[in-house]
């Protein structure tokens, strides 16, 4: 007793609480109360049983999922403890008979005696495979259903939509996470912030989540900011200044205006100048005095009346950025820093690129990268044409795949509502069934296959092949002997008779492993950095065949069971199926 | 100066902190600190700015959108500050030249200087229709910009939803929000019991939102209780008690298993009762013996060999319930109140019905009401034939729609997924524009007519018409005379010149009212309790007329301007949009 009691502060201790204060052990549904009740009642609490979180179906119409928010429930369960608050508000809410010794028993819960063993966070996964394994007393482990249900449903479906627009705009593009303020809640958006990074975002625009979980940020202006300005006179400091505080150009404002002028005469330059929008202007120029290191501007643009006016316009604004950055790149070049090199130079005032939020963006891009590049022939600036191209406004996978058909010059993109909301498909069907207690497997049927339960306390193997493809998942029973490489094993589809192969694995993966132990002396794995989780799904995206990750009709990942636990289905299918009776 | 801090100490003291501890001033885009940077190295972040929150389109194709989410954007409004560790980590992600006076000045934001005007919680608004309008230094109110949007989008979204479900499913049904684990994120969850509370749902199975909340809870048990039953000898504590913990049965399984056998013998319920499941006896039988007053037991289908056999086996399955029903309405009448009246019996030991989760829920609840009704008549049994039947599984507006048309004796319904995630449109594209600056106008032009922003700050008045309805909402500019009732006034379509319509109104509501009153001498209106926001929304929504309602085909509601604001968008419109170049 007293050893259990030093584990249990040992694993509090070292496992801080859930990143959302909210989720406490009242975040579950009534009635996993009122059963815990009921199991108490009958004296039956304490009988150990053993659960399968899983899902049924791959998200997005797709053929994988990535598995996310282990670590919260995790931290959920090692810190479960019920308040006298919450255990009196049960009381209420439960049978006006409900007696004391139950509200006692609730008291003293704290999830010692609860096992879980999971697929490691960030892994490539598949319907009907238990992502955890949950062993505890059937009372207890019924209270975790909902809190580990929530945690994980929304968690790997934002992973696996990230996944999805990562490997449609391709490794080299930049993907920025910029849906906050479409987010379902505060925490629909911190949580899409996180696991839009394990599924392959590079950054997120939500300080908050940059501040838990260390995601870099980004961030331009809007348009507000640009809307704010009517002229240049409202910029009350004029002057450029570097890091040390000294001015390194008195009046920057009149410099743009003189470069202004000198660019109108230029040829490779077709917009109206002259017509600058002065408001634009001194919004940009006001930017570009705020973050002379790191000015990235954004280009709106509407259409008016002709079509090519979009353009003029399109290039008056980008003609007051490019004027911006000659400044930096050239100018101070010349007057400042002439014992740098340009190199030097770059690195202290650079700008980066540019943002567009509207029109075509595949044509705009181009014509954009065009100018870019006519700039740094004329005016003699190396990299110049290589500027960021950012485009943002209600992307999505099949937007992204569009702008791939037509061609773009685009470098990164802003995602934000189809993203964080996983607009495509709002919901992961994830499920948590029981499937034995007392050491008696259960099995749950259905009048579809698909919601039939597979039974037992099982062990899950990945087998892959010759080429490191993964090439099927097997589920076997607990005791069963794993599967060896190089050694022929039967792997039989869960219901259908007929569906079975003989595969002679390269290489065998048990996939759950131990994050809680309980009172059994299993190692407890310990919960890798965000890094970590994010590099394991890149990597195990990269183990998959390129059949099963295509967008359009991808082959499904075999999922099987050992020949041993499909009779065994079977055998127990027919003992608890009701046999039909005609009249 | 002292008169505003006590102020300021008296709102924080008074208004509690948002309800998800994570809203805080860092739950915002990154850009929002770099443009008030920008702003205060301009000198312009003290400027006088009006921004006005609104979205563009009702969701769902709909006509119509329940407002919710202003509480929560107050509570962030009276609570902001910035910690020294946030102040920090925004130093450490702005411009390497960011400058530690800015810093400093962040250090001191508290919002005192903001005024935030709202449309009422639980309000019917409609689209261009400012929900807020936020008045206050530039450089601040754009910090609030994404966490207002973000609390205000989803919160909407799903009270417009449950209205939406409340409308299909018809004033006496009653509805129960189940989608805490299918919800995106533990508070994605309780903002969705919260707010589909206020669209007209009456109850939740969260119960960290009955708790937070005070909403009513409800939960019956899941499939897993059954299946963990083998047989009724499981059940240790076979006496049923009273609420003084006095035995009132001691053998309550034995008297069940003899009146199973005394129901077997009647004509009207057409069940095979001798094959009744064990586990699932076993289980509804512990769980009556834990809620004797309260029980309301899953009845799980499935279908076979042969769709007959399925009513078999439902039959089966009522029959156990019902005997258990049977024995608290009429044993325990016989026999242990005999002094009571019947009424008093079922005030004391009460079934209340059944829950079907699966099958055809349409023909199964009209067999399952058959089956009461016999009950009720062959067994003398008052009320038993109107005893509830929830229904649950994959519920949405469409399901209803069909179930309505169908027919059915369905009496409450369990909705999960559809509801809380907003399936059929995950967001709502709220937006934060500015409207004013420095007592300056401002519009933002875009190419299409639903983008251009209405510019100035303005005042909404909802104008009623004869037979209560609401007719239409007019936008005049600050300082125009209010419409007053019984007075002609002109409604002009804001963008289209030939749309404009004359206007009677028998009644004139101003919509804004104030709720941050900053520095100015403006009353705040207080915030009112959720049974209240939730009755304001019942009651409006029955103040508009039903062809904006339903939802095939509704007919829009009109949104309009003054003919003064009218005439100034225009003259402001053209002024800003540059003249196009043919070339």
């Amino acid at each position: 007793m007293e050893e259990k009691e030093s584990k249990k502060k040992n694993r509090a201790g070292s496992i801080p609480g859930p990143t959302n204060p909210m989720v406490t052990p009242l975040l579950t549904d009534l009635y996993q109360f009122t059963m815990a009740y009921a199991y108490w009642k009958a004296g039956k609490h304490q009988e150990r049983a053993v659960f399968d979180l899983y899902f049924r179906k791959n998200p997005f119409g797709g053929e994988y999922t990535v598995f996310a928010g282990l670590e919260e429930c995790v931290r959920f369960v090692a810190n479960y403890k019920l308040s006298n608050q919450e255990v009196d508000f049960i009381k209420k809410n439960l049978s006006v008979s409900c007696e004391d010794a139950f509200l006692d028993y609730l008291r003293g819960i704290d999830c010692s005696d609860v096992e879980v063993y999971a697929i490691p966070e960030g892994s490539v996964v598949f319907p009907k495979v238990p992502l955890l394994r949950v062993e505890g007393p059937v009372a207890v482990v019924q209270l975790l259903e909902t809190p580990f249900v929530n945690l994980i449903n929304f968690a790997s479906l934002v992973s696996t939509n990230a996944a999805r627009h990562r490997f449609v705009a391709g490794k080299s593009k930049t993907l920025l996470e910029f849906g906050l303020r479409r987010a379902q809640g505060p925490d629909g958006a911190v949580g899409a912030s996180k696991y839009s990074y394990i599924g392959g975002f590079d950054a997120t625009s939500n300080v908050a989540a940059g501040m838990l979980f260390g995601i870099p940020l980004r961030g331009t202006h809007s348009h507000a900011f640009v809307s704010s300005y009517m002229n240049v006179d409202e910029i009350k400091d004029k002057s450029l200044r570097r890091k040390d505080g000294s001015s390194t150009c008195k009046d920057f404002v009149s410099l743009v205006q003189s470069w202004l002028k000198k660019i109108e005469k230029s040829n490779s330059l077709r917009g109206n100048f002259a017509e600058t929008n002065k408001s634009e202007l001194a919004a940009l120029i006001s930017y570009a005095l705020a973050f002379p290191d790191n000015f990235l501007a954004l280009v709106d643009t509407y259409d008016l009346w002709f079509s090519l006016a979009i353009f003029t316009h399109i290039c008056m604004l980008e003609s007051m950025f490019i004027i911006i950055n000659l400044f930096f790149l050239k100018e101070s070049y010349n007057c400042y820093y002439s014992l740098l090199s340009l190199d030097d130079v770059l690195s202290r005032y650079k700008a980066i690129g540019i943002r567009l939020d509207s029109g075509d963006l595949a044509y705009l891009s181009c014509e954009v990268r065009k100018l870019f590049c006519s700039i740094e022939k004329e005016f003699e600036l190396p990299g110049f044409g290589k500027m960021i191209i950012t485009a943002s406004n209600d992307l999505n996978e099949e937007t992204l795949d569009a702008l791939n058909k037509q061609g773009h010059e685009i470098d990164a993109y802003g995602i934000g509502t189809y993203l964080v909301t996983c607009y495509a498909q709002a919901a992961l069907g994830v499920v948590f069934k029981l499937v034995e207690i007392n050491n008696k497997p259960r099995i749950k049927l259905s009048e579809s296959f698909s919601k039939v339960t597979i039974p037992c306390k099982k062990r899950i193997y990945r087998l892959y092949g010759k080429e490191g493809y993964a090439l099927v998942d097997i589920m076997t029973g607990e005791n069963e002997p794993p599967p060896k490489e190089g050694e022929r094993i039967l792997c039989r589809h869960p219901f259908q008779e007929s569906k079975r192969a003989y595969v002679v694995p390269q290489k065998v993966e048990e996939l759950l492993r131990c994050y809680c132990a309980g009172n059994s002396d299993k190692k407890e794995g310990t919960l890798p950095p965000l890094k970590d989780i994010r590099e394991r799904c890149i990597k195990q995206l990269e183990q998959m065949r390129s059949d099963h990750m295509r967008r359009l009709n991808p082959t499904p990942y075999k999922v099987s069971v050992s020949g041993k636990l499909y009779e065994f289905i079977h055998f127990l299918w027919l003992n608890e199926a009701p046999v039909g009776e005609l009249r």
